[in-house]
């Protein structure tokens, strides 16, 4: 079934099919899952999108979070949201059953989070955070903050947010000075956050913060940043709650997802504002990257929502919106026909087309990351998880910036379709592209993420993280080369290894110099690069598995399904994957128009 | 000097360095004019738009145009600026001294009105359709029109507008159905039009719309439409005013623009509404083309101006902003030192001037454009005003769209450079984001206007028009090409003619077969491949004549200024002009997967 913002059968064929989810479900800690409980969840959460999310989108942008006398005023459905996905047990889907959870594999609590942004992209951040800052708990904390804090998160009673961001320290966590001084079992915590997403409002029972912070006398930089559990209300032996001085400063107003309260959060005003360390101190910043790791493939994950959404929208109103004819043999259009509907122009089709491969594209690798999330941590086999780590670890930061950075592309095309509709208040694709501009922005920039992809992650190990990939990768290339309809594609995906190369050959000579400012200059360039050709692979890996399909006569999704798909890759390799040779090309440049030249040339 | 949202230094360097602005105000039309009292015009405009339009800018948005008890309502700075606007001779400057105007070129005029739409682009479109639209009266309406009309609209007293677009009818103007019935010396007119730009609104004095409707009896598609000036309020002889029937209906909400109407007119719901025919029945497409060619050159401007003021703002921004620290050559960064600013990042810097060589690359071809339309005008030679004519035809599909496809681009990165603060509303480039987004739908989608670029203006009369920018584009190579500095680039430019020929060559053989659907399928593409290149030429343009200054010592901007020209050359090369050879290669695919495909591989 395909809705209004959601293609149901291409995220089913994704799941089983491309990605395999059966064979993870055989791991010991998914025994009790099999396809067909997976796909009555997948469903289950369908419709409670349908019900719950879709209906308050538009209400939510038009009625945004706003503060006022003191409180973060959110929409009345946030409330209402929590408590049903409570019910549904989206809280608790990823913990272990010993923690209240259900054990449910990484790549299915990812669809279930991906379709609820499809349908609304401004209410499961809530539920999100709530159960990152939970799972760092689980992880790092101690029996008695798990005790404490988790069964109330988990259950959605509590919310949980990540405090990272201060007003002098955006990108650079080094920088945090939100203070801790120690004060018997707990330590005293002042200091200003913001841009804390879900971090209170009006209502909520209680917010448990997850915050970095400096204990008096640490070293300086990331070595000195500790984690710590601070409740806006602290909960007494008896269960009685009591504010912990925890002051809400405002709420930033913003071009989109304005139903996501973005809030500016002031600890310790009055000196009586606790904290909790959570595991060690000075390793608050290694804890948080567990969180902020998952955190970064969910960015990723809402804005291949968002894309999707975007393209179902633009694709129903180019199958109903009549304009315009076609160019007959002499260039000409006969004015006496009917007009056709715009679907048919080649030009609205291409636009289709790019929404169509970016979004499925990212949809893909968003899967792929987080199968490989689960395979990292229950493979039987050490080896194997060690190969999913570093896999994992490659993925992450593309994960976040494809979906975000072509997405935005993607929504635009989306835009475009609709003409002068698109840019106006009463239709959705407007909102779309002002809620997907966050995306690039979130948990580390674009900027941030191409440091990590190149900088860390191609070079970590002996670059084995990029062998792994180069395996897999292969796997689908040989499978391809073999089927006569594909072959072309799989060369032309094989030669894009030996350009990889050429151009990591490259940029590592700066690096061998010391000259790590001109290796990194490039970097977000380098990530345009290598999303380019991962997500080539991913589409290459589904017109394998449509033409399997349509070899074995599967009609899970009917015959023509597999044919788009097959299409879709074709249009993917003809118009998207070319941009590649522009990027290593410029990739390749030996000039230094960026890291040692004066000021002033940029006036 | 150099705003927060404008460069006018740039401005002075491109009018009157580059595109020798002088040689133009020989022209006898000009002969008032010379380099010293443009330069007080420009100043004056500069000083102007500071007062009375950069106050507004955010108000503006923040205070929507809107549609209550039966009226739009605007920000009471419409009428002020009108008022003023008129006073400066705003409205006035291009017509002949005969028809009360100053006679000023029409690139000075392009300057004025972009130095405006930098400081507030909400504003300057009520004066610019009014001028548009007298211009239309002037070039082919009657005495008595002219009379009675254009004396109140270049006063700034009434407005006017341009209607094209129905319900039914958005980028295909075939199929306009608005009716014109003759009724003695009038028309009594019948229809809805949507999407007027400064349509109506409460409290101007009248709004003269410019219509275009269907004579009872005339021929189907765009041979049977015709032109009527069509008064909200119609004139008596006595100098009073009676309602004539155009009824406002509502005004479009929209991202972005909000301080701009955007209205829902419906003409003669009472059957008395009267139109007067322009010119001669049937003709009115043609007639509107006048005023749509500069419109379309208005629309570039107006984009090229956003993405000027973004770029200022993000570039004050990382001057002002501490965040992070610089690598070492260990690869790692020294936290005991203080912060550095932003702008020493070589990925913000690329962002930075990713910015200012589309920015000034847009501006440059803008006033290129409006110089083209001067010569073609004024030249005293025939076969000369021919040459700019074609030229000019050449070149407005591309700046009506290079600025706005492309200023969307850098106006994300100028986001970008803030991190979140770019997304909240409390900065400015939110808003610069959300305004530009609709150029490039204004006065025909980028797809309409690529199409005219592919299928008109590159093939018209057997490619004179691109003969004869080769010839343009020669001079510049020829002349980079001895300047030891620029020669590499002029050779890689120079290189691009055979890239150029290459693409044509096999998009032609399509149009050829009598394929047109194919032939044009890809024109959105061509029209990146060809605003890539030619923006490449305009880039070692300005370096050409930075080097030139150089060279003779020449301190009206200061060295430090022509360098970065030259700088700002290179990077578009390094970063920008690869883009080429992508594109070219997309073009060249001779696979069909968007035209005589199925609807079902849309899914």
């Amino acid at each position: 079934m395909a809705s209004r913002y959601l293609d149901s059968e291409t995220l089913k064929f994704l799941l089983f099919e491309v990605h395999h989810l059966d064979e993870l479900l055989q791991q010991e800690r998914f025994t009790d899952y099999d396809r067909e409980s997976v796909g009555l969840f997948i469903d289950a959460v369908t419709d409670f999108s349908e019900k719950e999310l879709f209906p308050y989108y538009r209400e939510m942008d038009a009625h945004p979070a706003h503060f006022e006398a003191g409180e973060v005023h959110v929409h009345p459905q946030v409330a209402r949201y929590m408590k049903r996905a409570k019910e549904m047990g989206l809280a608790a889907a990823l913990f272990d059953y010993d923690d209240g959870g259900l054990q449910m594999p990484n790549m299915v609590v990812t669809a279930a989070a991906y379709i609820q942004e499809t349908a609304n992209n401004h209410l499961p951040g809530y539920l999100g955070l709530t159960f990152g800052a939970a799972e760092l708990i689980l992880h790092f904390g101690s029996r008695q903050l798990k005790d404490t804090y988790v069964p109330h998160m988990i259950s959605g009673d509590w919310n949980g947010t990540m405090c990272l961001t201060e007003p002098q320290a955006g990108s650079s966590l080094s920088d945090i000075v939100t203070a801790a001084v120690p004060q018997g079992d707990h330590y005293l915590i002042s200091g200003q956050k913001i841009f804390i997403s879900g971090g209170d409002y009006k209502g909520v029972e209680n917010v448990v913060h997850l915050v970095l912070a400096r204990i008096e006398g640490a070293p300086a930089g990331t070595k000195g940043i500790s984690l710590f559990v601070v409740p806006k209300h602290r909960p007494a032996a008896d269960g009685s709650l009591a504010f912990n001085d925890v002051n809400t400063v405002g709420d930033f107003q913003k071009m989109g997802q304005r139903g996501y309260c973005t809030t500016h959060l002031s600890f310790g005003d009055h000196q009586d504002c606790r904290g909790w360390l959570v595991g060690e101190p000075h390793q608050g910043l290694k804890y948080m990257f567990l969180m902020m790791n998952g955190a970064r493939i969910a960015v990723g994950r809402g804005a291949a929502a968002i894309a999707m959404a975007a393209w179902r929208a633009s694709l129903a109103y180019a199958k109903e919106r009549p304009q315009g004819r076609a160019l007959s043999s002499t260039g000409k259009k006969d004015v006496s026909e009917a007009q056709t509907l715009i679907i048919n122009h080649p030009d609205v089709r291409r636009m289709l087309l790019t929404q169509k491969v970016i979004a499925e594209g990212a949809l893909s690798l968003v899967l792929l990351s987080s199968k490989y999330q689960d395979l990292s941590q229950t493979h039987p086999e050490e080896a194997e998880r060690r190969k999913y780590g570093y896999l994992l670890e490659l993925l992450t930061p593309v994960a976040k910036t494809y979906p975000s950075e072509k997405g935005i592309e993607a929504v635009s095309n989306g835009v475009q379709v609709l003409g002068g509709y698109g840019f106006c208040s009463d239709f959705i694709l407007q909102q779309y592209y002002r809620d997907i501009r966050i995306f690039s922005i979130y948990e580390g920039t674009t900027g941030i993420q191409s440091m990590d992809l190149l900088g860390r992650k191609v070079t970590m190990d002996q670059g084995i993280a990029l062998t792994h990939l180069a395996g897999e990768m292969g796997k689908t290339t040989a499978a391809a080369m073999a089927v006569e309809g594909l072959r072309p594609f799989a060369e032309t995906l094989a030669g894009k290894t030996g350009l990889m190369k050429k151009v990591l050959d490259s940029l590592m000579n700066y690096a061998g110099k010391g000259n790590y400012e001109r290796f990194l200059a490039d970097a977000t360039v380098f990530m345009e690069f290598f999303g380019n050709i991962l997500v080539g692979w991913l589409w290459l890996d589904m017109a394998l598995h449509a033409h399997q399909a349509i070899s074995k006569g599967d009609t899970t999704h009917g015959q023509g399904f597999y044919k788009s798909k097959i299409h879709a890759m074709e249009f993917y390799f003809t118009y998207e994957l070319p941009k590649s040779e522009a990027q290593a090309r410029i990739l390749l440049n030996t000039a230094d128009l960026t890291v040692s030249v004066e000021d002033s040339l940029f006036e």
